[in-house]
């Protein structure tokens, strides 16, 4: 299977939200057999259905107490969460909930490897803040926003390819040679 | 925190599902920072929603493609299904869905931990079939269904307990010593 034949020139120019670069990548990697990550579904409560036409007839949406994307590569647990913001300046930690921010916290003590893809949208700029960075931003500075800079110096960037569109998981190999030389 | 003050005798003696069960289970794993395991939301496809009221006016539930619970222990992927039998002679093969089959083989490439929890009701006995076991099974035999035998001569019982009521870490333990000395 020639994997670049599922794009062609209109694709390539379309212009795609950060999930969209995800998801896309995702498949790639989940058809040359490198990781097998999926975006979680959306936690919705159910309440009522039709069970007889397995048809939903009212319910609604929840705020996810955990990150959007997990799933398995070389063994690993992976997971992470996609965030974009508008400001050319910084990401205001507001985007994560606080659960998510507990969450992280526990699953760090798990050994996953844990991250958030920061996307600066005003200026095509992307970034893998590791969970550690992220929990130790929050426990040692007063500021609700993590200016660029602090991603500059402290997180990975990545690059938007042709296929896969945003390949993290070479970041992803870098978190686990930090995490086995702990 | 005592755990077990959240236990009461009229508790102990409720009739519970295997997933309930398994539920349970996992929040004792998260209260203790053991492990974090969750089962994922049931995939629905949404087809109406009211999004300022963030309301599901119409949706439907699709099959499963992957496996119900999963999460991290100790830095490993977990991936596992729960099934239940009322036969007291053989699992049916058709319980798991081809789709999951076919995700097990790829999860298992990823080196995850991959099983499922059969549960055969009428005898009140519970097993960790590996994933593994399960496609060696369906490469090997003729038979649609697993025999009773089959799993007492291949794979892990587990038992009910206070608390966790279905210690099934003990058995990935197990698992996870396997996969290393491959």
């Amino acid at each position: 299977m020639n994997y670049k034949t599922n794009f062609n020139s209109t694709y390539a120019n379309r212009g795609m939200g950060l999930e969209n670069d995800i998801n896309e990548t995702n498949r790639y990697y989940n058809s040359y057999d490198i990781a097998l990550i999926y975006k979680k579904p959306t936690p919705i409560r159910i309440t009522k259905a039709d069970y007889e036409r397995m048809r939903i007839v009212d319910g609604f949406f929840e705020s996810p107490s955990t990150l959007d994307y997990n799933g398995v590569y070389k063994g690993y647990y992976i997971e992470f969460d996609a965030k974009e913001t508008k400001s050319k300046t910084s990401f205001t930690i507001n985007n994560v909930h606080k659960h998510q921010i507990e969450y992280i916290r526990k699953a760090l003590k798990q050994n996953g490897i844990i991250f958030l893809i920061v996307r600066f949208t005003s200026l095509g700029k992307d970034y893998v803040l590791k969970g550690e960075e992220l929990l130790n931003f929050i426990n040692t500075n007063e500021r609700k926003s993590i200016p660029l800079s602090y991603f500059e110096q402290n997180c990975y960037p990545l690059e938007i390819k042709y296929a896969p569109r945003l390949d993290y998981l070479k970041v992803v190999d870098k978190l686990i040679e930090e995490q086995c030389s702990r």
